[in-house]
């Protein structure tokens, strides 16, 4: 019997000079897949310093976390950048991500689009495309996250890039496959032992219970955690810990490391 | 006979959004390392990636113009920026720079600190270490260009770092070999012909007539065309062929490539 | 017989730290209101004092160019803020241009969206009202600039803003009195002469000839004529020079100052 | 018997988007003067218009907390800033700030530069010259808020500017009345009872102890309780029930509102 793996990934290095953001030190004990700020949104340099040299002490994959240019707005606002100009601004971000993470023995393995930009590639053409070109272009394989489906990944597979999609243990699904939006009721499950459970259907068997009842499939490779919410570690912890007590192997998807 | 080689360098790419500066595509015809700008003091990235590109394209060496934080300040301010903040700005800026190189088959091959910066090294204890001790750091070897006897040699020369010192044909330079301040009468030499021949005999003799007549020796092994001026491609140009036609070989202190 | 009046209106005040932009002296010297940009897509404190200064010097009326939060892309890439982001954006970049107005005895006296957020504003309820708000929420009256029709228009109004409709002499209009898209050939008009005289028709007859030729009526109180190109100062003091020499009184639809 | 009273100042409004910082509500409760950042080192617009409108409701004298333009450092960094560009970045932020408080019914009524500002302005001629000029050519009236015998007030008074010297109930004082050194031991006092009767004594007697026990007058108007470490806001409270119960009277200084 094969045995059953999946990967825990979570957002971190999002502080910024002196304002702190999440509990990066307990997350990093929990998941397999870090996605790290890369400035644009959030994180200075020397909390990316910070957050790959942790990161590499325990195993964990380092992957960019690239975003629009926006501390204002935390890359959650959608800004309608020039494909050519984003394309230019990914390269940037991984860059500087991957320089940091060399220093201290890593390097960056994948990229995840970060806020409006997530959304953004799912659906946009020209910035799927530039994101899909950017990450092809990068001098090694980098794997791509996003959703399942994805407009991104619909340009980047023809290019060679390993696209990863992921689900979420935390958020109701719909029928279809899809999230449902934030701001209807019952988006987000914040009952720690219902939100393990989905996360372990999600390893063991790639499917969800959606709002109606109806168990659906989602083939995602990785496991999305929150991080910046009160009492987000310690759900991410017990998450981890139904998990690893189910015999469920975390790894990242990157391979071996 | 050994054939008598030197280096020039410019600083490029920056531009930022709308806004142009320099001649760069004349400056890149002249120049064999290109002190492409990072991000910090300008540069932003679809600028810095037709920087490399072009760069690559003429074969010319591509070093990162780090820099402090500032925007507004186009980087000529002293930021009093802690070391060990200093450290990660400089592999983020590198890095960011070697990323975009990469995409079009170029590399970072060396550092040189812009502005204030540029200054604030040459004599700073803190600051010159951070920036040596992060050179140091990077995953590959990268030479450190700077004033000569500047402090961050000091810092970055036990570390087994290549150090660079550069001279300027078109500055007035002091008996003891340091450059005369801006804001002295004279201290920028504008006459196209007596620039180019000082830039000759810094090529071949390594020498320069300093403002009391006496002839000094600066051992230098690049020299620095300055390219935001108006007529400064002009400049550059006459330099680099006063050289050529003295037999000079003009090429990167970085070495074959 | 009423003395034909109309306003002319300039985008200024763009340079930002070292990069310089716009021939902002000699335009100056052209109209009749000055769009002085708050420091979110260009502007820095001290062109901004240098700008209004020289304004206050001609009685030129200073407009806040306010903008979305993007140096980087000049303000001109729509960015999905927050309405209630917005309303608070606008407020401090209005005052902040008016406290440095106020230093050199002038104020600001009127609003102009730019760049993306004027085409946002035009037909986006959401940062239309937040404009509209922000404007009205002013401790002093102050106009507003736009598009005839602007849905920025329909929110001010009511709220008791005095709206100003601007047209452009160097812009080809459909039939029914909108710009054609600057991706059409012959968007932009470049004959001198031929935007002097289009400038003369809106100033005294309030109409245009649209692209199939038929005269249309656009009812304007200030023609913009824009600055960032080569020859934009020339063209501007043809128009200037036109519109005095047929008797057109130029002066600022903000009254008297 | 004249009453006593004195006034409280604390730093608010230090949030920037996502990422928030300090109890301003609690803090709000306790203080007679807010020191509102004003963007450069902290706080985006709709926060300042969030801090603003609640200080307004309380009677809250509200102050702009100028600083560098340095979001990544928080302003704690020296910027070697020309003053010219330091007089324009102050007057920007003031106007900024201002245009937000006029909104929900309020104004600037002093300035207090922040970081390392307030300690270059100290001593800097150049900066503490232009932050003085600044603040004599705002439009209406404004207080002063400094160290003692800072340089500013050197350069402000003779401008006709109120000065208004601050101390501190929490920070050891040398015989000399300056603050102990932050790196020295025991130059933060954290005990809650001996902060409170440190500021009794300073609002009463305009003295306090030094480190080595002898009692020396500082002639005080205002005393800054600190608001962004753990505990911040108990502490103020505590001082103020402390300064309450002994029939001090708690005003600003900028006097009746």
């Amino acid at each position: 019997m094969v045995p059953v793996s999946i990967d825990l990934n979570a957002d971190l290095g999002e502080s910024f000079g002196r304002w702190r953001l999440g509990d990066d030190e307990a997350l990093l004990d929990v998941v397999t897949s870090a996605n790290v700020a890369c400035g644009f949104h959030a994180g200075d340099p020397a909390t990316l310093l910070t957050t790959c040299r942790r990161a590499v002490e325990r195993g964990v994959a380092i992957g960019a976390h690239v975003a629009y240019r926006d501390l204002a707005g935390f890359g959650r606002r959608f800004v309608d950048v020039d494909p050519e100009e984003l394309y230019a601004d990914v390269l940037y971000q991984v860059g500087a991500l991957d320089g940091i993470a060399r220093s201290v023995g890593g390097r960056v393995a994948y990229v995840k689009p970060h806020g409006a930009l997530y959304h953004a590639v799912a659906r946009h053409p020209g910035q799927a495309g530039a994101l899909a070109m950017a990450v092809a272009a990068w001098h090694q394989p980098l794997a791509l996250v996003g959703a399942p489906g994805s407009a991104a990944f619909g340009a980047a597979a023809p290019l060679g890039v390993r696209c990863v999609a992921e689900g979420f243990a935390d958020r109701a699904y719909t029928t279809d496959g899809r999230l449902v939006e934030r701001t209807e009721p019952g988006a987000v499950i914040e009952d720690v032992a219902q939100v393990a459970s989905r996360a372990l259907r999600l390893a063991t068997a790639r499917q969800v219970t959606a709002v109606d009842g109806r168990v659906i499939d989602v083939d995602v490779e990785t496991i999305c955690l929150h991080g910046d919410t009160p009492g987000a570690a310690r759900l991410a912890r017990s998450v981890r810990q139904l998990l690893d007590e189910a015999g469920i192997e975390l790894r990242s998807f990157v391979g071996a490391r």
